[in-house]
């Protein structure tokens, strides 16, 4: 039977102190339920007395029906010379109905002398009477020691005295914190396991990623005995962000054997890293271990062609135990085995057009070279491929567009797009408005394709995504624009690439709809273009 | 006098194999003048045997005058039954003219039998007379130990033969690679030390970072023994990356008291890491360690007043060792002291405006709200703050401005702006064209201004950002178009946020200008705007 270790999530507080980072109490709410079902033991939802964002918080996590998780306040010990009933942080806590609280406490002497400017024993005993007045009050108390690492490595007697006092007080599990992220993993592991020879209670471990250790940190401290552990999803947090549990889960349970999340709830790890993602309005990082799009993405031939014989020569984990997927990525670097794997994933007879691959690869080169990158784009490259070996239709034809954007100084704004397309030699020429000039143009297109193929109805834009390249020659760069589309069951990404912004975004977006119909060949039947395009030939 | 540790930098070759990452050979020239400024040891260049562009580079960078650095090849052991003197990319290794070459080999069983399909012995043979056929021939050989850590685990007997059999060949050094990345710190400590046990020749490392962990695994080897240590700038690679040597080396040298580079180019580390992200094209993480705009920041409010007090409080090393700086961030989650904070850092008497400090943060907090983060926009913020407290100058109006864009299907593309303003109640209206929308529009205004206030020909853009936020909203969402400008001197950085992309940009381009004359109020003493406005009043 595999040993428990407990997962104390802190996204919701300490993460959302990262730069960028900012959570509504919707969001909040949102996250709070994702991480339920995943199976965290302990969710940190904010610190009452700080600020009443956080306490809203509490008030509305009360309606959540949660299946696991314990929603966990957060504070610090009462302050200096007051009785901890007397303490209005510690009166909030109770305020906030929270079940489990964590009250983070001095550990470190120069820390008690200089900020808090107290003495060591009044330390003491904030540290035992605001325990003893949560437990009093019925709460399961976590006691973080703040700083604990650097504090020990100074004063290590006082620090020890510090965790005695909350166990002594009744604390149900103390969390040694490595509040600066600077410590190293075998510093970690050496205080921890001594720390572990002196207490009874609990230990926890809350590490930061200062020096790219987090992970590392808190697998050395559960190596050493600590059996509680605390991170955030994505390893958001202050500064370079805290030890990232979506790392620390699969390490601990698929390499170390340790027991954190139901068995079965670890394929969830993938999606659930890119749903706060998204809610956190982040962009996921694709090199992200475990959970990114390139975790098990090759590139390299040699790579590719191994990696298909055997998986585990190139992959330390199977990417389906946590959610993700194997990728193999078409660009300069790749053989023509990989331009194959991707055609045999279309279904495409390539044998056929075997000669053709060589003339593909160096078509898909020459365009990187201008700005495109494929991997991104999966469904241009398709169109790309599709039409080098002769198979796709032209839908319609651009005559011309034009977009104009016109601001008074009383602010008023119009954005306009006229546009002038051939469809099967017949003209249509119309024009809409919209929010900001791609958007005109999007609906002019629409507006403009709607009469002859009215299946377009059934697909929209779901994301846009900008990006300059080279940079340093700002406004007159070059830009690379995603789009990606759905139909509400299936989505799909495209690509355009240009100086001008209109332009790259043109690109994309007939791209998208040429995908479309493409893949609606069956549907496109019933259109009138298709009608008049049988009618013609 | 501290121990030596062998720096073995492959961003220009294991680098490039990352999604998303792709160098021209101008680029990876580029990269090695810095890598040779900070002290790297070995520079890898590339494949020669693989493809044109590597050995492109070989050839190109004889020409560069290096002061320390060895530029060495990559390649692979001979190939199965034929001598090493007839192996094709043997001989382009050759050909290269690098004195220092790594090769790679089997150490693994199953990747001898299954990938390259010939014998156990057969490979110790490729190892040995590889090894041999370089050291012949005048070279520095380094093995790498493909799979080392996996092959080990499942037969440690072969693989510790195939590095006995590259250590009596000559090979000046054998890494030890964690090719699938998957390794924990405590199993590469283990295993490194059993393996220097056995072994006279110097031991390298080799890590990547699937686990999260690539770091953390480069730490343990050193402290194992190993004394040549292989990674990339900013953690670039395969997969989830390589180990990242920008946080390896001060982790080493700070930390564990190693010697790398010299001491006094350790300040340059976070130069080195933006100019590469900027070569590379990749968008620096804010929160990469040591080096990372968000690494030092300090956003809570207790942080910030005890970090002011005692820096050593809440940071692990000193920013400026590495190069990097203490940012003090405004945000929603900011007291008033960070405000003060930085309105002290801009010189300003904010004493007298105390009563509005409360003021300004609400009205920060509500352009959040809408999506500005002045967080990377700190001249939009001073803007901000010195119209709050009155002592900002209307320097023009705008009465309005048109943006045109016209495709025609025969791909010809107009962009032209069109711009009338108001200076010291003098109307300008011009017009102008460009690359794409903002860029015209930056063309107009330039123009429009030039004739009052001629020093706007010394400044810039130099940087272009767009963010879609709220992506589920796709073209009809909020853009977020962040600016940089420079003088050539000092860089400053404005923010627009609108579902337009065109205004949006628009009121970063004005914030831009407004800035720059804010600051050279001397110099505008000399430009016919002014002289308007003295006369006027």
């Amino acid at each position: 039977m595999a040993e428990r270790v407990y997962l104390y999530d802190t996204t919701l507080r300490d993460g959302t102190q990262g730069e960028g980072i900012s959570l509504s109490v919707e969001d909040k709410l949102k996250i709070v339920r994702k991480l339920d079902e995943l199976g965290i033991d302990y969710i940190e939802g904010g610190w009452p007395g700080s600020n009443p964002k956080d306490m809203a918080f509490f008030e509305a996590v009360k309606n959540v029906n949660l299946s696991h998780a314990k929603i966990t306040a957060f504070g610090s010990t009462r302050r200096p010379g007051i009785a901890a009933a007397d303490d209005a942080n510690l009166k909030k806590i109770l305020e906030s109905g929270a079940q489990t609280v964590a009250i983070f406490g001095k550990t470190w002497d120069f820390h008690v002398t200089e900020a808090l400017q107290t003495t060591l024993d009044e330390n003491l005993f904030m540290i035992s009477e605001s325990v003893q007045f949560l437990k009093g009050n019925g709460l399961e108390v976590i006691f973080d020691a703040e700083h604990f690492f650097d504090g020990f490595k100074r004063n290590p007697d006082y620090a020890l005295k510090t965790l005695q006092a909350a166990a002594a007080a009744g604390a149900d599990c103390v969390t040694l914190c490595d509040t600066n992220g600077g410590s190293l993993p075998h510093e970690i592991e050496a205080i921890v396991r001594e720390v572990a020879s002196h207490l009874l209670v609990p230990i926890g471990i809350h590490c930061h990623n200062d020096g790219e250790l987090a992970v590392a940190n808190t697998l050395a401290a559960v190596r050493a005995g600590a059996r509680h552990v605390q991170g955030t999803i994505n390893g958001y947090g202050e500064r370079c962000g805290n030890a990232n549990l979506i790392s620390v889960i699969p390490n601990l349970q698929l390499k170390l054997g340790y027991d954190c999340i139901p068995e079965e709830h670890l394929n969830t790890l993938t999606s659930i890293s890119n749903y706060v993602h998204e809610v956190a309005n982040q962009v996921p990082p694709s090199h992200q271990p475990f959970v990114g799009k390139s975790a098990f993405a090759h590139k390299g031939g040699i790579h590719v062609s191994a990696v298909l014989k055997h998986p585990e020569t190139y992959e330390h984990i199977p990417p389906e135990s946590v959610g993700n997927r194997r990728r193999v990525l078409v660009s300069e670097l790749s053989g023509q085995s990989n331009v194959l794997y991707k055609a045999k994933e279309w279904n495409y007879d390539f044998d056929k057009h075997r000669n053709r691959s060589r003339e593909i690869i160096n078509t898909i080169k020459e365009k990187e070279h201008q700005g495109y990158q494929y991997e991104a784009a999966e469904a241009s490259l398709e169109l790309l491929v599709k039409q080098a070996v002769g198979e796709l239709k032209d839908y319609f034809t651009l005559d011309h567009f034009k977009v104009f954007v016109e601001k008074t100084g009383s602010e008023t704004l119009t954005t306009e797009a006229v546009i002038k397309l051939l469809v099967n030699g017949q003209v249509v020429h119309t024009a809409a408005e919209g929010n900001g000039p791609v958007n005109a143009l999007d609906h002019a297109l629409r507006k403009a394709l709607e009469e002859f193929f009215p299946i377009i109805k059934n697909m929209y834009l779901s994301d846009y995504k900008v990006r300059v390249l080279d940079e340093a020659d700002a406004t007159a760069s070059k830009v690379r624009v995603l789009i990606e589309s759905s139909d509400g069951k299936e989505k799909w990404s495209t690509i355009g690439v240009s100086t001008n912004i209109i332009e790259a975004s043109w690109y994309a977006l007939i791209d998208s709809v040429r995908y479309y119909f493409m893949k609606h060949e069956d549907a496109l039947k019933d259109c009138p273009a298709y009608q008049l395009h049988t009618v013609k030939s």
